[in-house]
């Protein structure tokens, strides 16, 4: 159970997102800068590294929620999300990439624990300065976004068929913050 | 040094946000929101939120920035800002505050770590569900801002008398993303 109140109809951040508006906005702003870019990074690529780290953090809500996103962007390929997920050291994946969710794992860990060898390894596998920045900063974002859901201790639908749906509609919509205008705030 | 090729000239954060203004504006409309809302709790309550979650995370720049914001809300009461650094149990602040800051302390381990009698005991002393709210985003967020700076390496100036006078700029002008646009991006 919440331990604000909340609206009980709406899962997750999207119920704490409702209730205070004035910082719905900002946050879902970044999601949508730092997720739905197209430079350099894949938009499955942002979703993995999102799921991973929401993973390490033992967000339910998070890592199934941008877990969905990402087979989506995937065409359905939830075996690969589950990959990287599980030990993305095995994944069918770049080797950027898995560079890229070595520094990401690091972030999750704390900002001081990234270190120049976790930085030289992703370089020598071609990831950019842009890559770079994105991947810390996506990193850092979900260790807000995950603290702010289980800190609040807001719903996690445990049906697992109920995340493709709002998947879909990320992927169709975005991340804009009129979706989660739609509930009435409460407080 | 830093990990990837910032304005040498900016430091910490401002280094990152003048790479990337596409992420730094919600970034610094975060800020905006959360820190100088005057609802519930005051501006300083709110950096000295900040501050300590910061110190916890051992984020050099972000805990003496944000320390520095406080002693100015604080009338210049440096004190008071150190003595919520290294045992606000102990430090001449409201019961409320210190239940807060608990709060925060937890939500620096991870979102799951706060728990029914955490929430509780802030209650007790009188927050209200908003206060809840935003100590544990604010929390949140500090967990994002540090790890963004510290995971890239941003500098930090090591002497502090350059940070009052960035401080007193933000108290008079706000965390608006132009402050951070006066640099010339470098990417």
């Amino acid at each position: 159970m919440p331990y604000i109140d909340v609206d009980k109809n709406l899962p997750g951040i999207r119920s704490l997102m409702a209730f205070r508006p004035e910082t719905a906005e900002p946050l879902s702003a970044l999601a949508e800068a730092l997720l739905r870019d197209d430079t350099g990074l894949s938009r499955s690529d942002r979703e993995l590294i999102g799921t991973y780290t929401s993973y390490l953090n033992d967000c339910f809500y998070c890592h199934h929620s941008h877990g969905e996103i990402a087979v989506c962007y995937l065409n359905g390929d939830r075996e690969l999300v589950d990959a990287v997920r599980h030990n993305y050291r095995e994944a069918p994946i770049s080797e950027k990439l898995k560079a890229l969710l070595h520094i990401a794992g690091k972030v999750q860990q704390s900002g001081k624990s990234v270190l120049p060898e976790d930085i030289a390894l992703a370089r020598q596998q071609g990831a950019t300065d842009r890559d770079i920045h994105d991947t810390v900063l996506i990193a850092a974002a979900f260790c807000m976004y995950n603290r702010y859901v289980d800190g609040l201790a807001s719903v996690a639908p445990q049906d697992l068929s109920s995340y493709p749906l709002r998947a879909r509609q990320i992927v169709e919509n975005g991340y804009g913050a009129h979706i989660y205008s739609q509930a009435q705030p409460t407080n």
